[in-house]
């Protein structure tokens, strides 16, 4: 016991989370010295609520403090429009873009059979039924990550809903990322650039 | 807000720590929905305990949540053998080794006349001071990093006590870090490295 027990605690808290480890722990922990006591003492209380007070979306499976989320009771959002998202991460990642305004469907993982994950491990038929019963066209938008389990989980959901053609289904397109150095992008994305070109406006 | 205002807020807080991007941050917050509540309350509790209790070191300005830290008042550890590092998490660094069994002083930084930070900023003059009431030899062990502040930081604790030549100080060495590659090593540290070299046990 080098260091006292307090501090002990948060860095071992630290280092049990996600891409933390022990070094960055002992970092953060010291860096909380720093900060206003007051700000500390928010921190823990917001935690505490976090656990307390989050679940999940009813309807989208966002993450939510009521039965439906923010961005369901937005009424100001297209029903007609659901983005199929991975996680919160990526829903939050394309609330940043500030530019969505259709509704969500977070399935909480993709499909993998080398994981052990099956369509009935995910939102998968939560979000078939969310579909039936909404009226007028749906665009239904597969925006699981370009990976091998990220297109499987897209074909799968786009099978099991061949027999409602009213439904558009589309999927985040493919490309060269902003800022790439196009020598170094792997030849399946230049391919998918190029067949996915788009006219410049003239 | 498309998500909860209890994660917002803990990750407002995340991405307040050195280190922690915006998306770090949100990971982290999520993180902590697939934590046990007991362990949630336990780390907002040491968070708060940490900041009320922590305070530094009478002696050696280690972190402690006393007037004396664990390490000082360890009367198994020397009290002549002194190693001199810049903050607590070159005092942890060391302490990990397992191998160091005397004390520390912690001098808070390192002299940087670039940052405007001089010798009255840091813990230099209660060193001096600490190290005239300790009876008998003393080995003072300059344990900053080898950079420029590092080295300048050294010299400067060194020419202060040139007029106690019963101090012997040392300097920890320079050379190749373990599992290096030599022809990636820098020329300053080969040298080093060379310099220092050591006798093979025969």
């Amino acid at each position: 016991m080098y260091l006292p027990r307090d501090i002990e605690k948060v860095i071992n808290h630290f280092s049990n989370l996600p891409g933390i480890g022990p070094k960055s722990a002992s970092r953060l922990a010291l860096a909380f010295l720093r900060i206003d006591k007051l700000i500390v003492e928010d921190f823990a209380h917001s935690l505490v609520n976090l656990k307390n007070n989050v679940t999940f979306c009813n309807k989208c499976y966002n993450l939510s403090d009521d039965k439906l989320c923010g961005i369901c009771i937005d009424e100001e959002r297209s029903e007609n429009q659901i983005m199929v998202v991975e996680d919160v991460l990526d829903l939050v990642a394309f609330e940043r873009t500030g530019q969505y305004s259709g509704k969500y469907h977070v399935l909480g993982g993709l499909l993998s059979p080398m994981q052990g994950v099956g369509p009935e491990d995910l939102t998968i038929d939560k979000l078939l039924k969310r579909i039936k019963i909404i009226p007028g066209e749906i665009e239904l938008i597969l925006a699981t990550s370009p990976s091998l389990e990220g297109e499987a989980t897209a074909m799968f959901i786009t099978e099991q809903l061949h027999d409602i053609p009213e439904i558009k289904i589309t999927r985040i397109a493919r490309g060269v990322p902003t800022g790439a150095d196009l020598d170094y992008t792997d030849k399946l994305t230049l391919l998918r650039a190029l067949e996915n070109r788009t006219k410049m406006p003239q």
